[in-house]
């Protein structure tokens, strides 16, 4: 499993009390091409109003606009090959503050009160592992002073303050967190705009007549995340998922309802025995050959990996007759450089026959709760796959998802297969 | 008197007590044109490293880099026609975060310590005028912390922190402001790098063979920084004045000395007559024609320019015979939308002729403290002036000032003639 998984925000302080749940509050998060320039952002400032003017409480969290924090990171590596990390986050964060305090000029001109906050000033505490720091707590006090005076407030995504005053990033889905960290503290829901209109059945670009889900649950779209699909990062699902926060993903022009995550309970799930297909082509393929079959060398590798950052995803292992046994595992590409040193080291100390890679794969998973009490799901996918000739290398399973690696050539004709199998089941829950 | 000069920030606790002065520190201030590129950052923190290297503590406060406030100013322009004040500060504040944090970077780099502080990090309080705030208060302790562990501290200029707890910024002269005030706060001396050498006897470009000054007092920079020398504002000379903050005036690249600004009783001044020449093209001239000669009319035409915020400069006042007077003062071009419908209604109301303006005029200065002692300095300059043919329209006086205005076109000549005029004194200064 990916460790990004296992390391969510420790939020032990963000879960509204009970007095504010239910109060009448939208946390609304836009990303950076949904903040892209001065009319994007003004566009935004009237999603705000419109919701505003609903009655509701509006919280916006914008991310930095476009390219603006690439421009940053430019500047960074003009002045220093490895920039501090303090420093860089002094840097970085700059971009939200930018598109907020926009923002909040653009909402005032609409007739409407408004005050931008630095992730400092909005009170997100964070621990102190700079350019990728967690929420530890929110403290809400003015924010909650600040809706109180009638004001939408926005918040710069992506960014706190450390329990050592430093201001800190908190790295990828940052904006995401951010925004349901606040849902969560301010007792309210959380809508994520974006620059697609929901959570499908498989990706539209690869199946044209996937469909969009109106709903699903926090487990699922944590598996989906995992596997390939790029809505929203774990992460932040996972905040949700801990504190109950309901979310909205949605398209951040135009007026459709996307799809809501929410508990398993909350949603009508008899029929729902698929969420949909994902696939992932971020991964590459690696195997020690050969490794004398002995107690502790999966323990040794994988131990060794950890220590030096390598998210490895899934893992088989073949005992073979001869006493030997062939490790296989798949990691993200961008990790393989960081791995080769380390596994040609554990080679020669464990007298492997040696390690070869691959990154022409691609990962195809089948995601759905319902198929915990469908114990044919499995069966039916490896049938979709052999009946279009696709050969399959690796099989991992969760209780709610499955998934194969097969050779990247062929994953899009893999995604359709799969998702052509199970249309019915989809449609039924989409529909029913 | 230009209204500036009457507002100068209320500092009263930035004084250092007597146990921190005379500590070896220096703040060091770099404007925006010497820190317009990756590059010169990189030249800016060898110059905060080779001062460390002398033993000094040491203070860096930059300028944003070249053009990202005017940059950040457009943006907000493209938002909103009148952007909120509030909102303004936080979007402009960003320009100095981020000269700062890479120039911490690049001193890391070459091995030192080094921490960049936003305003309010360094503890710069100030009042709630957003964007034009002024510097009420210096809290030290975290600056003190940080220089305690060897550290070069930056500091953002230009923005501080309001007593409402709010991102300010200090308006024009802000960054050299903050290094004054934290120069005066940590007990040290404040050096202003710039595109000039120093203060020079009259402008470079305008006489060739001016020469530059080594020492000059605190009054008599005022006055010429007040009557057009564009090396310094008087804002930030004016709080060195009054917590005895030792000023240099340098070049940002170069190693020469520029120019030392003190305690006149701290300089040897005894044949310093004159400092220099100084030339101002930015005013123009107003009259009020043929005003009724009675009591309280100046005090009605002053009063009510001043509540717009129009700064008056010169002021002279010519009766007739026919009981009418003449009221003739001049301001910043940049004022005269604001004051023509002022003037235009007072002239109805009191009966006058009419208001004629004049934009063609320049003002040509000649300032220094040893004139008091020597009455026959402004007739030299007129004298100086007659001979060169150039007409005298206004003339205006301070104890180590003399004033005059003449025809724009004429503004280089007549710098030229009474530099020529005072050379000799000028000479003995900056060799005596």
């Amino acid at each position: 499993m990916a460790a990004t998984t296992k390391h969510f925000e420790a939020v032990p302080q963000v879960a509204a009390d009970a007095e504010v749940r239910g109060r009448n509050l939208i946390v609304m998060k836009f990303g950076g091409t949904s903040v892209g320039d001065t009319q994007k952002i003004k566009d935004v400032a009237r999603r705000l109003v419109t919701a505003r003017e609903t009655g509701q409480r509006v919280v916006g969290v914008l991310s930095a606009m476009g390219d603006t924090t690439d421009e940053l990171i430019r500047l960074a590596q003009e002045v220093s090959p490895q920039p501090h990390p303090r420093e860089y986050d002094m840097l970085v964060s700059v971009g939200e503050r930018i598109s907020n305090a926009l923002c909040a000029m653009a909402i005032r001109d609409l007739g409407h009160e408004a005050v931008s906050l630095t992730g400092s000033q909005a009170g997100i505490v964070t621990d102190t592992v700079h350019g990728k720091a967690k929420i530890v707590e929110v403290r809400a006090r003015r924010l909650n002073e600040e809706l109180d005076k009638d004001r939408i407030v926005l918040v710069a995504g992506f960014q706190g303050v450390s329990t050592d005053l430093e201001v800190t990033t908190l790295g990828r889905g940052g904006s995401d967190a951010t925004a349901v960290a606040l849902a969560s503290a301010l007792g309210g829901a959380c809508e994520i705009s974006t620059d697609v209109e929901g959570v499908f059945t498989a990706d539209p670009r690869v199946v044209p007549d996937a469909l969009k889900l109106p709903r699903i649950s926090y487990e699922e779209m944590l598996e989906m995340a995992a596997s390939g699909a790029r809505v929203m990062m774990a992460r932040s699902i996972e905040i949700a998922r801990r504190y109950g926060v309901p979310l909205h993903v949605r398209a951040a022009h135009g007026k459709t309802e996307g799809t809501w995550i929410g508990e398993e309970a909350g949603l009508v799930l008899e029929k729902a025995i698929i969420s949909g297909v994902t696939h992932d082509t971020s991964e590459a393929k690696a195997s020690i050959l050969a490794v004398p079959d002995r107690p502790g060398v999966a323990a040794l590798v994988f131990r060794a990996l950890a220590d030096a950052g390598v998210n490895i995803d899934m893992i088989v292992q073949n005992s073979s007759a001869e006493g030997t046994t062939d490790i296989t595992f798949t990691l993200p590409k961008t990790d393989l450089a960081a791995a080769e040193p380390i596994l040609e080291r554990l080679a020669k100390e464990t007298q492997a026959k040696g390690v070869v890679y691959d990154p022409e794969i691609a990962k195809v998973s089948l995601v759905g709760a319902g198929m915990k009490s469908h114990p044919g799901v499995a069966a039916d996918m490896f049938e979709a796959l052999a009946e279009a000739g696709i050969n399959i290398e690796i099989i991992s399973t969760s209780s709610i998802r499955v998934s194969c690696v097969v050779r990247a050539s062929e994953v899009e004709r893999a995604v359709r297969a799969v998702h052509e199998r199970f249309r019915l089941f989809a449609e039924e829950r989409v529909n029913g």
